[in-house]
C-alpha cells in the first residue's frame, strides 16, 4: 500500500491531483442534463455526480460546478425550475463526452453533438431522445458547499424506460438497458452483474436473488 | 418507451417504488463508512452516494439516512470529526453488504460480518483492512435535506492505494483493483473498461486516450 498525506496531495501537479481525487470515490452515473434558457436556448452537459436521494417523495440531486459547463445548466434550472437526467449508454458515450466542451450559451451541445432533443408537452426541458432511460424533474432546492459548488435537488415528474428493461419488482436493469459507469474524468465501463443479495437481518445468512425474479418479458 | 408520471409513482406499492426509484440514479459507488463513537464502539455501514465534490481542497460527500444504519454513523462522525471510506471490492461483497442488518449500537459491524478494523495513529476512525482504497476523512460541514436526510462533506486527510493501481497521470485503476459498482439497492456489478477519452474542445474530435498512459508497473 502507498500512504498519500493531505499534504502530498497539495504538492501533486494539478493535473495529476484532479486525475487522483476524482477515482476516489468509486465508480459514478454518467448522465446528460438537459435544459432550456429564457431566450429558448437549449443545453445539455455529461454529469457524473448524480445520487439517489430519497424514494417517497422520489427526489433525485447533483452536483453542479460553475464556472465550467455547469453555469449554464444552474442558470436555466433556475429559470425554468424543469429539468431532464438521461442515462449514458454504450451506443451515445463520444457525443455525451463532448458535451463537456465549453460550448458558448447561444451554442446548443444538441447541434453541436448530434444528439436529438425530444420535448414532453408542458415539460420545459429537453430530453435525449437517443437515451433509454430518461427523467423529467421539478428544482426543488438547491445548497450552497463550501467549496462553492452547488447542490441542486429535484423531484421526479416524469419517467421513461423501456418496459423490457423492468423487473416484475420495479428494479430496473439498466446492465441490460447498457447504462455505463465512469470512473475518474473520462473513463467509460460497461457492467457484469455478479449477484443481487437478499435484505440484511442480524444474525441470518444473506441469500442471492435469483433470476427468476427477473425481467417480466 | 412505458412512461410513468408522478401520480403513478404515488400508487407503487412501497416497495416496488424503492426499488424503481432507486434505479433511476444509474451506477452507484459502493463503499463502507467506518466510525468509532465517544464509548469506543466502532460502527461499519455500506453506503451508495459517496460522491466526489472537489479535488483543492479534496472534498468527498455522501448522504446519510436516519433513522436507518446512518443514525449511528452520522452521530459517530459528530462526535469524533473522523471518519474512513473504504472501497468494496468483489472479494468482501457479502459481508459489506451485511453491515447494512440493523445491529444494535453496541454491536460493532467488524465483528458480525468479519471484516477487520485497521488504524492510522492519530486517526480516530476503524479504516478497513480487507479493501484496497481506503480513505481517511476529516468532517468539514453538513446540510440537511428537504426530506431530512443529510449530506455530509468532509476533506480527505489520508489516502491508501496499492501502487500497482495507480497510472502515471493520478488515475487509479479502480477496475483492475476490482472495485464494484452498485445498481438499485442490492446489485453488484463489476466492470469492463471500455474507453478512456481525451479533454473534449468545441470543434475538436475526441480521440482514445491509449493504454500506453497506464499503469507504472
Amino acid at each position: 500500500m502507498t500512504h498519500f498525506t493531505s499534504q502530498d496531495l497539495e504538492s501533486m501537479p494539478q493535473r495529476y491531483r484532479v486525475n487522483f481525487i476524482n477515482s476516489l470515490s468509486g465508480f459514478k452515473s454518467a448522465n446528460l442534463v438537459g435544459t432550456v434558457s429564457a431566450q429558448a436556448e437549449t443545453n445539455l452537459a455529461i454529469i457524473s455526480s448524480v445520487f439517489h436521494i430519497g424514494a417517497s417523495p422520489a427526489l433525485i440531486g447533483f452536483i453542479s460546478r460553475p464556472p465550467s459547463g455547469g453555469r449554464h445548466t444552474l442558470s436555466n434550472i433556475l429559470e425554468n425550475k424543469h429539468y431532464t437526467l438521461n442515462h449514458v449508454h454504450n451506443g451515445i458515450i463520444d457525443a455525451a463526452h463532448q458535451t463537456s466542451a465549453r460550448y458558448e450559451r447561444k451554442k446548443s451541445e444538441f447541434r453541436a453533438t448530434g444528439l436529438s432533443e425530444y420535448w414532453i408537452p408542458g415539460f420545459r426541458a429537453p430530453f435525449v431522445e437517443e437515451s433509454y432511460i430518461r427523467i423529467g424533474i421539478k428544482y426543488r432546492e438547491h445548497h450552497t458547499l463550501l467549496n462553492n459548488t452547488v447542490l441542486v435537488i429535484g423531484e421526479i415528474l416524469h419517467i421513461e424506460v423501456p418496459e423490457q428493461y423492468l423487473h416484475d419488482d420495479g428494479l430496473i436493469d439498466i446492465e441490460q438497458a447498457h447504462s455505463v459507469a465512469l470512473s475518474g474524468l473520462d473513463t467509460y465501463h460497461d457492467t457484469r452483474k455478479l449477484k443481487r443479495l437478499s435484505y440484511a437481518k442480524p444474525d441470518q445468512s444473506l441469500t442471492v436473488i435469483p433470476p427468476k425474479d427477473g425481467l417480466m418479458k
